[in-house]
């Protein structure tokens, strides 16, 4: 098992902190849109963003020197879908920093709102704010939002935080560095076996996940998934072409011992009725306490959540699960993407002196 | 009267404070769950620290260093029943404190959480937050919350908020409080005659209140409720087996003299309907114009509101009228319950100095 | 074309900040209930207090310096009518100025409240909060809730965001600052012709500025509606007997080219079944393209939003388009009125230097 959770890891850490100094090469970051606008070099310093922001969190001086880094911003947290799990993750890396919130999230609520256009309501919220994260269920509305940014004379960041089975940056964001942290002890994400389980037809956690391949050396994916719920062409297509090593089983119990990770992910219920999944075992596409010994002994078991019967609970303490520190990570990678967005690491790397 | 609210008290009490230290013998607190946890010491201890926190607050730059006192922390107010009183009462105590807030507050926001279980839910606030406060329409949630914690490397404590007709333990310590206080210059609640009115069977307010009272000397308990709406056997052999007095009577003119508190709850409309209650005539459970100058000069009225029509407006100007007092204290004891929880005890009497 | 907006401007406001004192002749403000209670001294009063606010704003370390300033207050919004462009503004002006928020924005979230009379469920805000910001459907709600405070030995101020179609004095300061700011390079308000545009028989909006001319000197006000739409006779009344020149007339381009500001309303479609408007031609009280160049080169174009057909998006970059500027002015406009409400001009004079 991994050493990364021992206290003294965290006091070396904070040690290295007292003496870094942020990136020579860092590139402003104004909207945050789409999971392509991520490369290898800008992956790699939000990981580490993200860890530097952690470790100064573990004390409750760093803590309290964190609020003040950004306590001078708004930010507009606007969930016309609602998402509880991603709409508190992003409140508390807002509250970490010291951002003030505002939120609508629920249709009620922004009724007159919706009396109006889309540009006119994100840039009454830019009036106010400095930031504005948004969660939408039509597709290309955090793009459309940040077109209208882009044109006016006062623009502010767009933050993409979900928009309907379209994109979810955010969340690539997250499972990278959760997976490139359990597998540290290891070379990070390079060269390793990683498994994809449940819905990759229309699961886009899993999509984007694929997508981000390409920016690791020699990483194998495998899709495990029923027929009916294949990884979709465009994926493999663009796996060829970048020459990304991948494979697809309906058959997890063939897989599972070569795995260095597993994303999880739900065969969704609300789908099921038109298209025969109710024909499907869904016990053959489950974690659980009969098949978790078959896996690596340092294998990492992850899913996006929240999560259905494809993840017993049964296996929750089992070290290898890093579902649950996986969503914590989402809480901090947000902190380190408004940090990063809005260009405060040196006024970080100042703090953790 | 009670010389109790006069400025020069708070001064008095200024000056102690600055040569305060808190108290040797405090046992650390983490889930708050059920009256039942309440002894003598607790009590006492916790309406100390609810005046010093009061009596901190009375100037702005006690106002100002109490925000730094929790700062660091972040909290859930999570209550799937609706409740106006007690989440403004807890968000504003978190806001004395610089705690930061997060809410769901109605079915429609947590209707993603929905879609898995409550240990889930719970654990995934867990992930973003300090402590989770909780008011819940089933009975036994925060404690299966607290259960679940005591099982993860990583818990957090649970504060339950009111949990359907079942344990509101935050409005029995502000109960508590509010009487003490109110009868300080009487020495007390030790010794004195109590009177609780109105809807006595289903009322957890006043079974709670009821309950505590072993924790006090020599009271004596006068229950005033129509035949239907007596106070349950349970509550009568628990007062028996600890030698509490107590009395039941139907009318409010045979015993209102002898009161030095009366604690008034409603007899609550929506029960009515099948039980005949439509017989009582509501009038006789009432303390209004007609009734209170036949109580004590020095009597103390107390409500946990909201209120109907068994208390009068017309009072609320009596300086023996305690409930908008008791209401407010409300929010004051949940500050000291969160210093409690978070063991800032030490930190508050520093900044106190 | 104005100056006020170039960089140096600010940066000379920001030199005289450092040496100014608030005026010596501030009457205090408690409720903020209808315009009736502005004159000329306070909205000037106002003016210079909001532009002082955005000029401490301008700097990181002047908006850091602003979070201290009322961080030891805590405000309720409560918002029984929908209304998220004033919240949002007035949210963000107590984030601006440190002011912890909680907050009621639909009916489901208040119906515990609503088992109660008004009067408890203000003076239950008054326990927990220092100020009482409401908007709501019934007119004179604020009225009364003031009231009530004036009668509690513990008030706290009631600000009136806006109540049915009755009255909304933040608004209208909001739009005198605009106004006024807008025509600074040319002596203000002060002896302009100003058009008002739209359904001005129920736009309190409009009514309320006009109403707000009589401090004024020398202005002409010129009416453009259709004819069921025309400015009530009780305000004509008022304008003749405060000798405030005025004209009415159902065709804008027989005055477009005479305005120095135009105050654009809707003709709301909700109202329009009954009454006809159907029969109107609304492209008649429309400002676009096609007109926009027969306004003066300097002339000031404000609209209250959110706006429907009458104001094509076309011109907003023109600069004489001031209405998403008006926007961002209600959130200084109304940190301003919370700095004033709480008398604490002295300390922002102070953090300015």
């Amino acid at each position: 098992m991994s050493t990364l959770d021992l206290p003294d890891e965290w006091a070396i850490r904070r040690d290295q902190l007292r003496n870094k100094r942020p990136p020579q090469n860092l590139q402003p970051l104004f909207h945050l849109l789409h999971p392509k606008q991520f490369d290898r070099q800008f992956l790699d310093q939000m990981c580490d963003l993200t860890t530097d922001i952690r470790t100064l969190a573990k004390t409750q001086h760093g803590l309290a020197r964190l609020q003040g880094l950004l306590s001078h911003k708004r930010a507009m947290l606007y969930f016309t879908q609602p998402s509880t799990r991603t709409f508190l993750s992003f409140n508390n890396a807002c509250h970490i920093l010291g951002i003030k919130t505002s939120e609508i999230r629920d249709s009620a609520t922004s009724s007159e709102v919706k009396g109006e256009t889309l540009e006119d309501s994100i840039r009454t919220f830019s009036s106010y704010v400095d930031v504005i994260i948004m969660r939408t269920l039509g597709k290309g509305l955090a793009e459309k939002s940040a077109s209208l940014m882009d044109s006016i004379s006062r623009p502010i960041p767009i933050i993409n935080a979900g928009s309907g089975k379209d994109q979810h940056p955010t969340q690539a964001l997250l499972d990278i560095y959760t997976l490139e942290r359990s597998l540290a002890h290891r070379g990070g994400i390079d060269h390793k076996v990683i498994g994809m389980m449940g819905d990759l037809s229309r699961g886009r956690t899993a999509r984007s996940l694929a997508y981000l391949m390409k920016n690791y050396q020699g990483v194998e994916l495998v899709f495990i998934a029923p027929d009916r719920f294949t990884m979709e062409p465009d994926i493999l297509d663009y796996l060829t072409r970048h020459n990304i090593r991948h494979s697809q089983t309906a058959e997890l119990t063939r897989v599972i011992s070569e795995l260095d990770a597993i994303y999880v992910t739900r065969i969704q219920s609300e789908h099921d009725a038109s298209d025969g999944s109710r024909d499907i075992n869904l016990a053959d596409y489950t974690v659980d306490l009969s098949n978790i010994d078959l896996m690596k002994e340092d294998a990492v078991i992850m899913h996006p959540l929240p999560r259905g019967a494809e993840l017993s609970p049964g296996i929750d303490d089992d070290p290898r699960a890093k579902y649950w520190r996986q969503e914590r990570n989402g809480m901090w990678m947000r902190a380190a993407l408004l940090t990063r967005i809005f260009g405060a690491e040196d006024t970080l790397y100042e703090i953790a002196r």
